[in-house]
Formats: structure tokens, C-alpha cells, sequence
């Protein structure tokens, strides 16, 4: 990293980068709601969007509009009061938590060699040293020695949920997936169903059991049954705790990385950064090429969300990128080295298996994903099983000692919509059904990837075996596209099945950025991809009918209705492009109190024209109630002058 | 238009904006495949996109790819042939047909008044003539006397259909239709099912009946029964036929538009000819303001496809703005007088009736409809049922007489996930079924407009209640929108409803810009829209199980898996936006040659690692083969030597 670049990253640090408008960082403190409650002090985060009040234009009085508290996964550099520098990393909130549980222990770990970053020899690593010559600088942050279980021990959220504990993970989820219903509601919100900010429709949830208020005992159940994961690596204390589940909101995963041919390390940190700022709920490190261990290490030493890596990928730069020459031994020792490092979790492939390779040789598109395509090549040249599925087992111990979650790779997953639903697909699912139950003897917490490419109609088909087949363990998928034919649009292609798979039951959607396809997300298209995936996330959400999901809908509704533009921008997921395109049309500050929108114009708007119709209706009404008043108060007179006897005399 | 503009207009008709690489405009004429066809010579439009050779890895061989042929709605701007000026406007391919069915009479029409151009006396008129006052010059191309229907005839699509008749607009239809059937499939395609450019999947239709292969007295058959309407008035001769049913292609629309704010009428016709280049298969004009006559004619005169409008807008002008003072001399006359410049279909918001507006009174956004709101202003106004019901009649005379289609307005649609599917929506929806039945026996072609913001889970319902109560008349939506929480992003939250209600039965989807609620689309805007609900109405037709569909996947996918980084640029919606985004990652030529995609680099390529597979499997099949034939030659001289008897001697 050169001087400019960490300068202008200090600077992003202690500027407004992070920060959405109108919104201050809370925190809800551990409130005791429950007998299993820890002792330990949480400290769960929201943003809370701040509005401006309504003017009630029959009585000219001021309404308040009570702040509307979102789900916020920015962390610490979300907040404003927060005055930490990404070479320090963040504070490791959890260490405390899983130190005090006295089943861990530190040990020395295993040195970090050249080969981790990509150089074969010692000496090319010595050589890239050399300025301009792509070595990157090391995180010079605090180096704390690796923690694993100690021996015998198991420390996956998991093997605590089966045994009735509530550790603060759970607790501080139960407060998370709250936010919804925990905030307060306006005071002066109107009563009817209807108008109320906290009116919600019932939703159709295709069974999944969402309760109305999410307790930590829930969060135990649920992930004591498999049902939904705490991705949460003891190696990993700076993430705060979240989790994946079919019963919780829907949670979306960006994937960043560097590439043989572009990006760079504060490139990457700076994307993390910026995913979570805008909401993904989790990060991939995709990075393959050199320097894959430095650029881990900054990734997970600032992130306060869950990272996930695919370790095949290092293993094949640790053989020169010759998938035949990968060994067990090799892939073990990059197990141990990211989870060392606290890579909460890993894809691995362990479905691709030798007799499911010939399925694939008719496909339109063969075998796309780039683990699933390793494995085969690794399985063909050997003529002999993948070793993920024969070592299964010790991959599990692996997981289990530091709580590595799986997250199984569809590494036979369609790469087309001619390749949907196929039968290689769905073999490997079978496999992955199994692998679930093993992993499941070790306590580790496992999830299962989906595609691909799959036309809208084949997408239920995915998600009723997958929850058959796994048993329920949570389904996280890419996307799925819908069609092939719009590569700079996949964002979109694949927004409409992943809402539709996330309403279905999908619980984590990864994102799909306008390049896939084409070339590396930049910046902007990482922010479009979370963005499309937050609304498609959020849709299911509605659909499932998740409670507290329409409450920001409501909100912003409202605020739309009255006109309160600075309100509909705020609340909204990307208040930056809201207020944009609308300065593009009405650049004027004065605009923004108007009472009319840019579509129709000062002299033609039907929100206005409504305003009027509920004015009119509102006066008839009043009219009414005061003819009635009237007319009783006339007939009481009458009733009063006639003797005031309840029966009058025939 | 001032000079500068023209100039840039001109240039724009001559240069390449309307076309698309490695595209030629291809024509199918009328080919008699059926007894009934018309003696009219039809040259039916295609966009032919050419492909490059696959190399075939094995044998080094090179395999022709068929060229693909697509849908294209942008006539002959689209046709590099085609010298035309838009000053001229285009050739009215359809008068001959018209005028040849000997039922329309030419008249002299009614005069342009200055109130057409929302200048309410001729002095305002006069007024804004001189420069750099607003009015607009008047389109300087050829101006016919209007026809209409002689006394006692009816000229609509409908009317002939039901006397049995196909007009050559029904036969044009059923060849664009079949465009993607009608194609040769490359003679080197693979045979293999899933390896087919033919390959579909079989889809799930709820219900719609879409044959294998449309033929001209299917889309007769349609139109009869309602099922179908072909929007085609009789002075809208430079339009092409096109079809919008439920048993068809999904289409879509693009509203433009002036309005009191900004545009100009260059640019609406520009938006109208860059809409149709994209894509889009009508356009709606729902300009406001001033200069709408005007507006209108231009738009008209150039269009090749339908055009639609919303007539309440202009006879609102036509009163200063004052909806109470609507009447319905004023709208009958404002009918009248698109009617006569060729309107293709009219929004009427009939079903606004005055017992259901107090339904609206405790929704959280009221209605949100333009149209709705003018005539709930006007209903509450003179306290009496809406002239557009009392008058439904009268109306259908005079669509009947043009063949002017309705488009039954949804002048309560939701404008919110509150108020989704609530009580206001769904008893609108029953007058506009009972509307429909009263259109039909004036052989009125009818559509039915949909909402609106729906969540997920309530999209279906809208879709079944409307084929059930509109007696299957085809279903025209607007989006939905699934959330209201993304204000920038709404061509995407209604692009996954718009796909959804697409595959449910929605024979036609409105566009939403990533403008809506804030501001006026530009061109980017208008492209981005047409392009996503592009592909939302391909997913749909995927998803249906449209015949033919999935051709264009296939042809993609083929082409993504063997690195034809042009063709799959050429293939999709956006070839633009696809090798603009390819080479901001790898913008060297030779990248596009190169055997890996840019998200992996040189090393690392699944579809590289899966080619091998592929052809290490291909070789093994080779070897098998080999294997068995001398395994079988050596059994056979076995056979011979043991004196080749059937059964050995025990």
C-alpha cells in the first residue's frame, strides 16, 4: 500500500464514507429478557433513520414521526464515534465471550510460508519484496496466536445449542432479528389496519415457522436442529454475531477477491468495507493468485461481518495451479491456515464425486463452478475418488475444533438454463444430503450452496428437494438467473429468482454484480449488486411474511404520501441514488418541500389530488358526525320535550 | 426543434444508433401456409444476429453456428436499408389492408383547436409561436384526411375475427410469432437433448394453451374470444401488427412523455424510437402540459409500433387543470381527436366509480393512479357516478369505429405494500370485468391494467382474480413493485413481480425506469427499463414454456462455454453494455479470442478446466470404443476359429 492509497484509506476512516444520511448508530443492551441469558454485556447495533414530522393539513398541527431502527451490518466503521484505522483492525468483541466458555486453547500455530501468498520458493517471495513487484505489505496489526479447541472439545455453536446453552452469540442474534418489532411505533400513528406503520400482511412462508418475537432460546433450537447457522470462528472475534436460517430474515453474501489480473489488497479491504456499509450480511474472499494469505488476514482483521473462502482455491496456487497435483495433505494444511487465521466459512466441494463427473459431459455448459471443476479434473486424472468426500470426516474434526461452519459447494450446479434441475445436479445434491448428516455427528454447523441458472418454474423444484434431501440444513444460493440472455443485467437476471428462492426458503442469497460474466466487479457494481440483493432479500422477507419486514415499507410509504422527500430518500436502501435522480429533474432545494412529485408537476399530481379526495372525505365526514350530532341533539330535545318516555304512547 | 436539434435528428436516422452489431433486418414474407391467408404480400420484420464458427478442440474443425433470429420491434429505423427522415415519418405499411377491407370512409375530421396544444385561446397560441416560447413546430410530413368507420360498420380486429376473417394483420402476427420456430437450427448442432439449441424446458403455463406453432387462425380464434387484442387503429397505418395475449410472446411497454417540468418534443420522439430499438412493443405517450397535440403527432407518425395514451390528461388541460370542470363533451372530444391521429389503445379509468372511492379514504398512500385521482376529484366534486361509467357506451361506439383498443384503467391500484389487494382494488377490478362483457358486444378489443406495488405472495391472486372476473381478457400490468424501500432501484423490485405476473398470465408488462416516484426518465433510463423488463418477460416466457424461448439461451450459453466472447455480446439484450463491461476488466482485443473469462484469469477457468473434462471424456468414450470393437473383433475370430456355432458344445 503506498502513501496515497493509506492516506485517502485514513482519511475514509474518520470521514462521513461509512455513514448514511440521518442515521446514528444505537446499540440495544442485553435487557435480561430470559432466564438463560449470559452474564455478558451485549451491545447489539442498529441504525436508526431519524424523520421529520408531518404536517397534519387539517388541523395544521405537527405530527411526530417516530425513527426508524434497521438491521445494520457496517459495524464499528458504521460508527461515528468510532475512531479505529483499518491497520489496526477492529476490536475483537467476541474474544471475551469465547475465552471465558475455558474449552479453547492458544497455541502457537502454524508458520506462514511462502507458498500461502502464491510464491512457490522462498526466493520469489524475497524478490517480490522489492517495490513494485506485488508483494503486499503484511497487516500490521495485532497478531494474536491462533486458538482451537481443546483436545477432545468441540466449540461449534452447535455442539452448545445441542447441550441447552445460550452462549451471547444467541443472545445477541435474538436482539438482532428483533429490530423490527422492538422499536417503538409513532405515538400518533394512526389506528386503523390499514394506515398503521405496523400493518402487515400475513405472507405465505411455504412452512417455514417464523415466530412472532425471536427469543435466544429459539436461536438455540433452531440451530440445535441444524435449521440455521452461526457462522462465527473462534479465530474470529472481531464479527458480530449472525445468523442463517430459513426462520430468520434473509441474508445476503457478497464475494469479493482479487484476481491474477487486477485488484489489489486495499482494494479489497475497502470493498468489505463498503459491502457491509451497504448490508451484505456476510463476505466471500474469492481471491486467488498471489498474496492470498496477506489480503485474508487485512479482510478478516477489519471485518465485522462473517467472511467465507473457498480453500480449494489456495490449495491449487500452492501446487502452481495444476488441479492433478493437489494432495489431502496440502488441502488440510490450507484448512488449518485459514481457520487459524478465522475464516468463519468454508465452501468445499465434497459432492463432486468420480461417478457424477460423466453426467456432466452432455450438458449445454459442463461443469461452471470453479471448485466443482478442480475436483473433477483432480478425480479424472487420478481415476479415483475426491478426496473432500473420502476425508470427509477429518474435515470435520477440522471445523469442529474452531467452528468453521460448511457451507457444501454445488460444484455440479448448471451453468445454463438448458443444464436446470439436471441429473448431475441433483445427484450431487443427494451427497450433499449425506454429507449434512456426517457433519452433524461432529457438531458442525452446515449449510448447502444452490445454483446456478434456472428458469423461474424450476426454481421451487430446487428449493423442496434441497430442504428433503439436506434435511433442512439452511440453503444459500446464487442467485438463481433466470435467463442467459443478458450478461451485463445478471444482477437483475438473477434478483428475480433470488427473491423467489428467498421467499421459498432460501436463507442466504450470494450476489450477483452487472459484470458477472464479463469481467470484475468494481466498487460501484459491488454497491448494485448488494443493493439488488438487499431488495430482493427484502422482498422475500415481505413475502414470507417475516413480522417488522413491512415496517420500513410502511415508513417510507408514508413519508412518500406526504411528500417528505428527504424522508422517502432516508429511509430508502441507497438514499444517495434516490436524492440524485431526483435533483437530476428538480435540482432546487426548495423542491424537496414541494408538494408535488418530478413526475407530473406542480399542477398535475394524483398524490396531491388523493390529498384532497382524504381532505374532502375527512370534512364530510366531519360534517356528518355533526349533522348526526345535530340531528341527535334535536331529537334528544324532542324526546326530552315529549316526556322523555322510553315508549311513546301509541 | 431548432436547427442544432435537426441536424443531430438527421444524422441520427442516417448513422447506426438504431442497430445492433453483427445484426441485419431479415424478412419472411407471407409463405400461404394456410388457406386463409390474405392476397396482401407481407414482409414480416426479424433481426437476424450472425454468429462466428465454433472450433472444434478434437478435431480442429470448424462448425458453423446457424445465425439466431430475434423479435424486433424497432421497424425500419432498425433497418440500415431504410433512408427515412423523421420529418416525413414513416411509410403506413398497413393503409393498403386498411383501406382494401372497403368499410372506412376518409372525412375531413376535426379541426386542431389551440386547447389541443393546452393553449386555452388562440391568443396564447399566437403567443407562444415566436421563438423560444414553447410551441412547438407541427409535424411537416404528410397529413391524411382521418378514416373511420362508413355508418353501422365496425372496423376493429375483433369483429372481424368473430365473422371469421384473418386479416393480413393475424397473418403477420402468426409469422412474428413463430419467429423463434420458424429459424434453422445450425445442421451441426448436437443431437443430445440437453445439448440441443433446440433443447426446452417444458415450463408451467397455469393454464394458458400455447400451441407448438401459431398459425393465423389461432391468433383469429384469440382475438374472437378476447383472449387476445391486436391494438391497430385504423389511422396508425405506419404501425406493424403485433399481438398482446396470454398464448403469445410476453410483451412490454415504455411510457414517454413530455410534462410541465422538462422534455421536449424531440426528445419523446427520440425515447420513442430508442425504446423500440431496445425493445420496447408499445409505447405509451402520457405527456402533460403543453404541445401535446403536437407531441402526439410526431410520436404517431414515426411509430412502428403501438401507441398508447391516457385521454383524461389531455382533457384536463383542455379545462386549465380543473378536473371538476371536466365534462363529457370535453373528453368525448378529446377521443375523437386522438382517435382521428390514430391512437392505438386509450387507459380509460371506468371502473373509479363513485362508491368506491371512500374505500380508499384509510389506505396508506390513497390512489396513487393519475387517471384515478382526476376522476375521484371529479366524483366527489359533483357528488355523481363517473362520466367514463355512465357513458361506457358512447365510448365503445367510438373505439369501435377506429379499432381503437381500451386498456381498462386501474385507477385504484396500490401504491404501496399496505394497501396491496385491499377491498378499493379488487371491487374496481369487478366493474372493469362487467366493462369488459359491454366492450365486447361492440367487438371492442379490451385489455385490463394491473397494479402496482404487491408483495410476492399476493401477486398470484391478482392474476387469477383477473382471468376469472375479465373473462380471460389479457392482463397489462405495472410491474408490481414487491417492495417500497428501494426508490432508485424500481425497475428492479418490479422487474421480479413483473417476471412473476409474466409467468402467472400477464399478457403485457408497463416499465418501470430506475426514476420512479422521483423523477423523469432520460434516455439511460428508458433503455434501462426496456432492457429489464426485456428480460423479465423472457423469464417468463421461459418459465411458460414458450416454444422457441429458450433458443436464444442455448445459443448464448453455447457460445458463453466456448469462449465466442462476440457472439455472446451480439446474442444478449445489451451487446453495449456486455463488451463495454468485458473490457473494462480485459479491454485488449486479443481478450476477446482468448480461451478464459476475465473473472478467473489466464490459469484458472473453470470452463477452461471443464473443456478438458470434456474432451478427456470424449476421449475415454474414443478409447472405450476402441476398446470394445477390438474386444468384439477379437471374440469374433474367437467365434470363427470355434467353427462359428451359435451354441458352444458344452
Amino acid at each position: 500500500m503506498d502513501n496515497k492509497d493509506e492516506k485517502e484509506m485514513r482519511d475514509g476512516d474518520r470521514g462521513n464514507e461509512v455513514r448514511l444520511p440521518n442515521s446514528r448508530k444505537v446499540y440495544v443492551e442485553s435487557n435480561g429478557a430470559t432466564e438463560n441469558t449470559t452474564e455478558h454485556k451485549l451491545r447489539v447495533p442498529f441504525r436508526e433513520i431519524s424523520l421529520t414530522p408531518t404536517r397534519n393539513h387539517l388541523t395544521n398541527e405537527l405530527e411526530v414521526n417516530a425513527p426508524v431502527r434497521v438491521y445494520d451490518a457496517s459495524g464499528l466503521w458504521g460508527d461515528p464515534e468510532f475512531r479505529g484505522d483499518v491497520r489496526d483492525g477492529l476490536p475483537g468483541v467476541r474474544r471475551e465471550w469465547i475465552v471465558g466458555r475455558e474449552d479453547v486453547e492458544e497455541y502457537a500455530g502454524r508458520e506462514v510460508k511462502p507458498q500461502d501468498d502464491g510464491y512457490l520458493t522462498a526466493g520469489a517471495r524475497e524478490f517480490a519484496k522489492h517495490k513494485d513487484r506485488g508483494k503486499l505489505e503484511e497487516f500490521p496489526g495485532l497478531r494474536r496466536a491462533p486458538l482451537k479447541a481443546r483436545t477432545g472439545e468441540r466449540v461449534t455453536q452447535m455442539h452448545y445449542a445441542r447441550r441447552g446453552i445460550i452462549t451471547p452469540e444467541m443472545e445477541f442474534i435474538a436482539i438482532r432479528e428483533n429490530m423490527g418489532r422492538e422499536r417503538e411505533l409513532s405515538p400518533h400513528a394512526h389506528e386503523e389496519e390499514r394506515n398503521s406503520l405496523a400493518h402487515q400482511h400475513r405472507g405465505e412462508s411455504f412452512g417455514a415457522a417464523i415466530p412472532e418475537r425471536i427469543t435466544p432460546e429459539f436461536v438455540r433450537d433452531e440451530v440445535a436442529r441444524g435449521r440455521a447457522i452461526i457462522p462465527a470462528n473462534i479465530n474470529h472475534p472481531e464479527s458480530e454475531p449472525m445468523i442463517i436460517g430459513r426462520n430468520f430474515l434473509v441474508k445476503i453474501n457478497a464475494n469479493i477477491g482479487n484476481s491474477a489480473i487486477t485488484s489489489s489488497i486495499d482494494e479489497e479491504v475497502e470493498k468489505m468495507r463498503w459491502a457491509t456499509k451497504w448490508g451484505a450480511d456476510t463476505v466471500m474472499d474469492l481471491s486467488t493468485g498471489k498474496n492470498i494469505h496477506a489480503t485474508r488476514e487485512w479482510i478478516l482483521r477489519n471485518s465485522p461481518v462473517p467472511i467465507g473462502t473457498v480453500p480449494i482455491y489456495q490449495a491449487l496456487e500452492k501446487v502452481g495451479g495444476k488441479a492433478e497435483e493437489l494432495t489431502w495433505e496440502i488441502y488440510r494444511d490450507t484448512l488449518l491456515e485459514q481457520a487459524e487465521q478465522g475464516v468463519d466459512y468454508f465452501t468445499i466441494h465434497a459432492g463432486v464425486r468420480l461417478p457424477y463427473i460423466p453426467l456432466t459431459a452432455r450438458r449445454a455448459t459442463g461443469i461452471v463452478s470453479r471448485g466443482g471443476s478442480i475436483m473433477a479434473k483432480w478425480c479424472l486424472a487420478h481415476h479415483e475418488e475426491s478426496f473432500l468426500y473420502t476425508r470427509f470426516r477429518d474435515i470435520c474434526e477440522i471445523m469442529a475444533a474452531y467452528d468453521v461452519s460448511f457451507s457444501l459447494g454445488d460444484g455440479l450446479r448448471p451453468g445454463s438454463i438448458a443444464d436446470a434441475n439436471d441429473r448431475a445436479q441433483f445427484a450431487e445434491l443427494e451427497t450433499l444430503g449425506e454429507l449434512t448428516k456426517i457433519a452433524w455427528e461432529y457438531d458442525c454447523q452446515t449449510m448447502i450452496e444452490g445454483p446456478g441458472h434456472v428458469p423461474m418454474h424450476l426454481i421451487k423444484e430446487n428449493m423442496d428437494k434441497q430442504l428433503e434431501i439436506c434435511h433442512e440444513a439452511p440453503f444459500y444460493t446464487l442467485g438463481p438467473l433466470t435467463t442467459d440472455i443478458a450478461p451485463g443485467y445478471d444482477h437483475i437476471t438473477s434478483g428475480i429468482g433470488a427473491a423467489l428462492i428467498g421467499w421459498m426458503g432460501t436463507a442466504m442469497l450470494c450476489y450477483v454484480t452487472p459484470k458477472e460474466h464479463l469481467g470484475l466487479p468494481d466498487k460501484d457494481d459491488v454497491k448494485t449488486g448488494v443493493i439488488t440483493y438487499k431488495l430482493a432479500a427484502h422482498a422475500a422477507d415481505l413475502a414470507k411474511g417475516h413480522k417488522g419486514a413491512q415496517g420500513r415499507d410502511n415508513a417510507l410509504s408514508k413519508a412518500r404520501f406526504e411528500f417528505r422527500w428527504e424522508d422517502q430518500f432516508n429511509l430508502s436502501l441507497d438514499p444517495e441514488a434516490a436524492r440524485e435522480y431526483h435533483d437530476e429533474t428538480l435540482p432546487q432545494e426548495g423542491a424537496k418541500q414541494a408538494h408535488f412529485c418530478s413526475m407530473c408537476g406542480p399542477h398535475f399530481c394524483s398524490m396531491k389530488i388523493t390529498q384532497d379526495v382524504r381532505e374532502y372525505a375527512a370534512q364530510k365526514e366531519l360534517d356528518e358526525a355533526a349533522a348526526l350530532e345535530a340531528g341527535m341533539r334535536e331529537k334528544s330535545e324532542e324526546f326530552v320535550q315529549s316526556g322523555a318516555e322510553l315508549y311513546a304512547k301509541a
